[in-house]
C-alpha cells in the first residue's frame, strides 16, 4: 500500500517541534537554574480571549444553533463579516464574495489545493507551515524572492517581477510572519500591478490584520486595490485571541473561486461549526469590540517595544510594525561562533539547553539560517527582558 | 487561470440542492393545498441535541479551553474515545491509534486523500456524497458492487471479490444509508477476510454506529475482527443529534496511517476546535447519556415502523435496521408510469410539486435510477403517515 506523495513530504510544524521539546526540557532547567524556561518560539496568543466572545458562544448554544450548517457559510455570519470590511476597509462585498473555512490553515490550504502542482511565489522569510504543510499537501512548486535583511526586509522589485512572470499564484503576508513588517499601500499597489501584469492571483495571508501598532500608517488589505484575482484569507483566532475557536473566511471579488472554495470546503468538513459561526457573528459587530482589542494591542505594542529596546543591538533588530515576532540574524559579525558551534539545530539545540526556544531561520526559508525568530506574544515584559539578556549572554 | 480537476469535478450535494428547492416552494404549496409539504429528502437529525452535551460545551468556555487544540486531538478528548470503543465494543486500542477530526466527512476526505488516484471498490447504493464529493475531490478510481435489491440488499460475493481484487480500499458503511440495512456479523468478518486475502485497505464508514433497532442484533464493528488495514471513520453528530458541532474521530490500528492522517488534518485545519473537544470528551462518558440515547433510538425505532406500515407494498419495501433511511423501488412493476414521466428527474419533479421531497435513486448509485431515498429522522409519525399516504396517492 503506497502512501501517495502528498501526504509522505508534509512535516510536522518545526514550530510544534520546538514547543515539545522545550516542555520536556523546562522543569529540568527550572529546578537546576531556579529561571524560568522562556517560551519565544510560539505562535498562540498569551492574551485571554475575548469575553463577549465566550458569551456569545455561550447564547449560541442556549439559542439551539448545534445542527448542520449552511455549505460555505451561515448567513447571519457573512452579513457580520460583510459588514465589518465595510466598516473597517471600506471594502464592498457581498455574501457571494465569502465563505466560512477552519481558520486561516483551512482558507490556506483549500486556496492552494485550486491551483494543485502550479508555481506559487512568495517573499520569504515565510511562514513556516507553508513549507512543512500547505505547499507539499498541494504540491506546488515553490519560487522564493527573499526580502532585504539589510534593508528593513525591502522588496527586491526585479527578483519579484520575473517570479511572477512564472507563477500562477502569489502568496503574500501582511503584517507578516516572521518579520512583524507591515507593508506599505505603495508597496501593496505596486505588488498588484505587477500580478496583474502577468495574470497572477494574488493570494493574501491576512492573519494578522488588525494587529499594527498605532505608531504605524494604519491596516491597509490588497482587496482595497480593487484588483479581481485576490483571494483574501483571513482568521479570527489572533484579533479576537482565539486560537483554539478554528474560525476564519475567504473574501474574493471573484465568485466563481468563492464557488470553487464552498465546494472544496463542504467535501473537506461539510462546513464550520455552526455555534461557531454564530458566536463570531456577534462578536464581529459586539459594541465591546473596538475598546477590548484597542487594550490588547496596546499590550501587545509595549511588548514588541521592551524586546526591541533590550535586543542587542549586534543582531540586526528590525522593530517589528505588527504581528507578534520579530526576526533577528544571530549569525552577523558573530558567523565564527555559529560556524563553531556547527550547525544551526546545535545553535538551537544550545539556547535551548541555556532556557531559550524559538524557531530557527531555516524554517522559514532556507537563506535564512542564522536567523531567529522571537515570539513575544505569549511572555510579559519581565520576560521579553530577562530572555533578551540572556540571549545577548549565550551569543 | 486554470481551476485543478479536483475541484472542477465536485458538484453541490444533490440531497442540499433539493432542500433548496424544496425551502422555495413550501410556501407556496402549503398556501394552495393547506397540507404540510413532507421533506423526506434530509440526512438532518430531527430530535433535540443532547442537553449535557450544550452543558459541556459552556463549562468549556468557562473553563478557558480557548486556544490551539494539540496536534491530532487534546489527550482528554481521545482518552474518553478509547474507553468508549472498549466499553461499548470491546476494541482495545490507545491515543496512537486515534485522530480527532471535523466530522465523518473530513474523516472520510483525509483517509481517501491519503490513496488519491487509486482505486475504490463499495457497495452500492452508496452515500451520494461519495460520488459528488469524496472521490472527485481525491481522483479516486470507483468500482460498484451493487447489492441485489430483490434479496434484501443481500452482497453479491463474486463481483465483491472481484473488484476488491483490482482495488487498493474499500468502501464499507454499516448501519448503512441510504438502505438502513445493518450488515451482520458474519458478513462483516467474510468482508474483512476478502479484504485481506487481497491486501485491501477497509474504510469503515460508522457515521450510525449506535444507531441500530433493538430488534436487530446490535452494533458490531469491523475493528472488533482485529484485522489491521481499517480505518474506521466516526461521527458524534448522529449519536448525539449534533450534526452542528461536526466533530468525530478516525480510529485505526495502524499507528504509520494515523501519523499521516495527524498531519493531513494539521494541515487543512490545524486541528478540531479545543472548545468542541472539550465538550465531547465530557459527553462521551456522561452518566445521562445512555438513557438519553434510548429515548433517542426509541423514538427513532418507532418512525421506521411508522413509516415501513405505511408504505404501499407495491414499493418493494426493506424495513431498515438501523440508521434513518429506507431506500424504496417506485419503478417497479409500475416502470410504465415512470416512463410516461419521461426521466426520473421529472418524477422528483413531480413529487415536490405535490409536496413530497426525496432524493432520487441515482443520486447513490446510477443503477439505482426508480428508487428514491425516504429520511424519516427529521418527521414526527403524523407527518409519516401522511408522507406515505401521499407516495401511494401519486404513484
Amino acid at each position: 500500500m503506497k502512501i501517495h506523495k502528498s501526504f509522505s513530504d508534509i512535516g510536522m510544524s518545526k514550530i510544534v517541534e520546538i514547543s515539545e521539546k522545550a516542555k520536556v526540557i523546562a522543569p529540568e532547567f527550572e529546578k537546576k537554574t531556579g529561571k524560568p524556561l522562556i517560551y519565544f518560539q510560539r505562535g498562540e496568543v498569551g492574551y485571554p480571549t475575548a469575553p463577549f466572545l465566550a458569551e456569545a458562544f455561550k447564547e449560541a448554544i442556549e439559542k439551539g444553533h448545534t445542527k448542520y450548517p449552511k455549505p460555505g457559510g451561515e448567513d447571519f455570519y457573512k452579513d457580520a463579516i460583510v459588514s465589518d470590511l465595510y466598516t473597517r476597509n471600506n471594502i464592498v462585498l457581498t455574501r457571494k464574495n465569502i465563505v466560512a473555512v477552519y481558520g486561516g490553515q483551512e482558507g490556506l490550504e483549500l486556496t492552494f489545493a485550486i491551483f494543485r502542482g502550479k508555481t506559487c511565489s512568495a517573499f520569504t522569510p515565510c511562514w513556516s507551515c507553508m513549507f512543512d504543510n500547505i505547499i507539499p499537501y498541494t504540491e506546488m512548486n515553490f519560487i522564493s524572492v527573499p526580502l532585504d535583511a539589510k534593508d528593513e526586509w525591502s522588496i527586491p522589485w526585479d527578483k519579484l517581477e520575473k517570479s511572477l512572470s512564472s507563477s500562477e499564484i502569489f502568496y503574500f503576508n501582511s503584517p507578516h510572519n516572521p518579520t512583524g513588517k507591515v507593508f506599505s499601500v505603495d508597496d501593496i499597489k505596486k505588488i498588484v500591478f505587477l500580478c496583474e501584469k502577468y495574470g497572477v492571483t494574488l493570494i493574501s495571508d491576512e492573519a494578522y490584520k488588525g494587529l499594527v501598532y498605532k505608531s504605524h500608517h494604519g491596516e491597509y488589505s490588497p482587496l482595497q486595490t480593487g484588483y479581481q484575482n485576490i483571494v483574501s484569507v483571513n482568521t479570527f483566532s489572533k484579533i479576537f485571541a482565539a486560537t483554539g475557536f478554528r474560525i476564519g473566511y475567504i473574501a474574493s471579488p471573484r465568485e466563481d473561486l468563492i464557488d470553487y472554495l464552498t465546494r472544496g470546503n463542504y467535501t473537506e468538513t461539510a462546513g464550520v461549526s455552526t455555534p461557531t459561526q454564530y458566536a463570531f457573528s456577534k462578536a464581529i459587530v459586539h459594541p465591546d469590540r473596538p475598546s477590548w482589542e484597542n487594550k490588547y494591542w496596546d499590550e501587545m505594542h509595549s511588548r514588541a517595544q521592551c524586546l526591541v529596546n533590550n535586543l542587542d543591538s549586534r543582531f540586526n533588530v528590525i522593530a517589528p510594525e505588527g504581528a507578534f515576532y520579530c526576526f533577528i540574524n544571530v549569525l552577523g559579525k558573530y558567523a565564527n561562533k555559529l560556524a563553531f558551534m556547527g550547525s544551526e539545530s546545535l545553535l538551537i539545540q544550545t539556547l535551548l539547553d541555556k532556557g531559550i526556544a524559538v524557531v530557527p531561520g531555516s524554517a522559514f526559508g532556507k537563506e535564512f539560517e542564522g536567523h531567529i525568530r522571537l515570539s513575544f506574544s505569549t511572555l510579559n515584559k519581565e520576560l521579553i527582558e530577562e530572555g533578551a539578556k540572556r540571549l545577548s549572554e549565550i551569543i
